[in-house]
């Protein structure tokens, strides 16, 4: 079991089912003991890929993206959410649909910091439907570059967004894959 | 000159006589040596007050105020924008008017992360009218807390903001603080 597995059972909260509230050490409230552990080992997982720029989505993944980007020594780029944001006009552009929230919403980033040379590795927190990433993945064909992997802090494995990724063909792995919060219990897979 | 002012001459694009635009290494892409840094210069500034909490408000903010709490070695919170955040109903809220988007927006922490032992600094990345600064102090003094500093990356010296938090009691410090860029020409207060 490593650090966040271990931060998951001591401190998260489960709601109903399916809900797993992490604010108290990644979401709200940050940790930066246990990010820089999650940087470490995200850099174990991917070190042989080449990887030489992160990319997120605002605002909850930036903060493990930069300490992973500490270790590949490379820097993150974060995707902005919404249409009227302030990174002018020339942008790559997905649309993600949130089932959370019930709704879609865009994500951008600016072609001046993303290109053809880019081996990208794509990092956020939670994976549950997988559009997000999706989204970052075809930001990334847009600009010509590669998605070299998909680090993610915690997925429920329950749901449909790491099969999606994994037929999409993308390497993706978790730090804490949840089978099963049934009855408020979380079960790791081994 | 520190780091910060060396890379806005370097890299930083004026647009008309009052924005600064810094994408490339903080707002969108993000150097993360030069974030690190960042954090080291906020902690030779504050590191006299005890501080045991940073405080920032997402997205721009929450990286700087990373690595600034790795220097305190203290926790970071950081404020959630908007009505409908899944952090519960048992929030500390302000309404923060924002001139550049020409409106009001909530800004809101959990209970959970804030109370009256907390001896806090605020971090954020610009500094023009003030007010994302005052929302995040209201929402310290309704928890209790006491606001020990304001460390800000770049302050628009010539807007009005600065005045506003000092004349406020806040102990308010800049990395970069611009006193003019008019015609284009960055001029940093000495």
């Amino acid at each position: 079991m490593n650090c966040l597995e271990k931060r998951i059972l001591e401190e998260g909260v489960v709601i109903g089912d399916d809900i797993l509230k992490v604010d108290g050490f990644l979401n709200h409230r940050i940790d930066t003991v246990l990010l820089r552990q999650i940087g470490e080992d995200f850099y174990t997982l991917f070190k042989e890929k080449n990887i030489n720029k992160i990319l997120t989505v605002e605002a909850s993944g930036i903060a493990i993206a930069c300490y992973t980007a500490d270790q590949f020594k490379v820097p993150v780029v974060f995707a902005k959410k919404g249409e009227n944001r302030n990174i002018g006009k020339d942008v790559y552009t997905a649309e993600v649909f949130s089932f959370t929230k019930g709704r879609t919403y865009a994500v951008s980033v600016s072609k001046l910091y993303l290109g053809p040379d880019d081996r990208v590795l794509i990092i956020d927190d939670f994976l549950a439907e997988g559009n997000a990433v999706l989204g970052l993945k075809s930001i990334v064909e847009q600009a010509g570059g590669t998605v070299e992997g998909v680090g993610i802090a915690i997925t429920k494995t329950f749901q449909n967004g790491e099969k999606k990724l994994l037929d999409a063909g993308l390497d993706v792995r978790s730090l804490a894959p949840i089978e099963s919060m049934a009855g408020g219990k979380i079960v790791f897979r081994q």
